[in-house]
């Protein structure tokens, strides 16, 4: 019997159900954790207002044919005495790992710890959040959890924007507006695809459309290496573009994998 | 099917034999792993001079009826991209943890991947390496990994001396005075079975013995809680008695668990 596993922070969205619809391909019992974890937070980011819709996660979850919402408590996960840190100082160094000091550790900690109470064989994670797909990859072979992950493309609304619980915070001019992020990486990937290799000069590429964006500041636009999170200076293989920006009080990030099979023959 | 586990560094001794014949009675397939594990040793320990006496050990596994001997390659168990960290930061915090800095999440993270490699329902591990021990109960319950940890009682010397690997380490001369260490924990749970509460009186106790050894240097001899290793200054309650001393160029640790039930309405 195949245990398929989806662990999400509820606030279920298409892009949840993509992940879900997936894994109920791929598996005989699906279940779905639904935990908002608190130590993947800082004390300065929004645990307390972060949405929690449980009737119609569990409607969505009952709809798509989860056998098992599991819902622990806070107190479950971490009783008294509880100390154990998974971390992972390389992937998680740069990036959103920078920004948010104690987020990854965190997550490997809580995957840890899920992976071992609901013991999948196939797990799924949207590649939304990429650092946190290649952590959790990394994380699963370094400690030999016996678990094939599997990364979900990244769900979009119609304008193209990434599907993302925290894209309820977003004003309905902001909403407008936060489809540049996206817009950006579209154009980095498209100077790549045309055959610029030069780090630097797809970065500009990618900034200069964020500049046309007066409310939107950059965090972070990277090529990096897709496994490692490290930037390249110049693309000859396989790549990721990472993108973080600002909107008013609301972060974005988001991301595109630029496949090297093209052009040159620098490429794999 | 039921899988056991004796996860060792080699070097086997009479200590492991006991282990590998309890494990032997709770399992079908018994599964014991050689391997002195890199990342537990500081750069100025033993790892190069650490004995190794494989075709020994394997002859002692077979005569025992073990299973599986797995004996994997540090490049096989830290492949090149390795990374993850486990650590324990309240147990591992004092007394081996203080002196071995790095030492214990080395443990936990090896402790963590062999479990993940061999699957064991349940693994047995010596009471001589105390600390350890309630590193891994505590690992265990923390990451949900869901094996049965057995705490084997320590096997000792015709004299009283704890078994170990390093033992090997020691002159004629050093052997005869090693035994001082377990004389002076004996001394303490004495006093405490005498009806001593006072931390300090019965830390006292104990050095009083170290002291009638010049050879010998206390590194620590505390009155702990069995669980969380924080020391006790009154003792009420079952208590662990740790000791760690210098004889020579040697270090030598030993522990005794003072069950606490006797005397006065003050013991559970």
């Amino acid at each position: 019997m195949t245990i398929g596993f989806v662990p999400t922070m509820g606030a279920l969205h298409d892009g949840h159900r993509a992940l879900i619809r997936e894994a109920r391909l791929r598996c005989d019992t699906l279940v779905v954790s639904i935990f908002v974890n608190p130590t993947q937070f800082s004390p300065q980011e929004d645990l307390a207002k972060y949405p929690r819709p449980i009737s119609q996660d569990r409607a969505l979850c009952r709809k798509e044919g989860v056998d098992v919402c599991f819902e622990p408590t806070a107190e479950a996960m971490y009783p008294n005495g509880f100390q154990t840190v998974v971390t992972l100082p390389t992937v998680a160094r740069r990036w959103e790992g920078e920004i948010r000091p104690h987020h990854f550790s965190g997550v490997a900690t809580v995957v840890t710890k899920l992976f071992g109470i609901v013991l999948p064989q196939v797990a799924l994670f949207g590649q939304k959040d990429f650092q946190q797909s290649a952590l959790v990859q990394q994380l699963v072979k370094d400690l030999n959890l016996g678990v094939e992950i599997i990364v979900h493309p990244t769900v979009r609304e119609a304008d193209g924007l990434a599907m993302s619980s925290r894209n309820v915070y977003l004003s309905q001019e902001e909403r407008k507006r936060a489809v540049t992020l996206y817009k950006s990486l579209r154009a980095g990937a498209e100077a790549i695809r045309r055959g610029v290799t030069d780090g630097e000069a797809i970065q500009s590429a990618m900034a200069q459309v964020i500049k046309g964006e007066p409310a939107m500041t950059i965090d972070y636009l990277e090529i990096c290496d897709p496994t490692t999170l490290e930037p390249l200076s110049t693309v000859t293989r396989k790549t990721v573009l990472l993108g973080a920006v600002r909107l008013g009080p609301i972060r974005l990030i988001d991301n595109i994998l630029v496949a090297a099979k093209h052009a040159g023959r620098n490429f794999e």
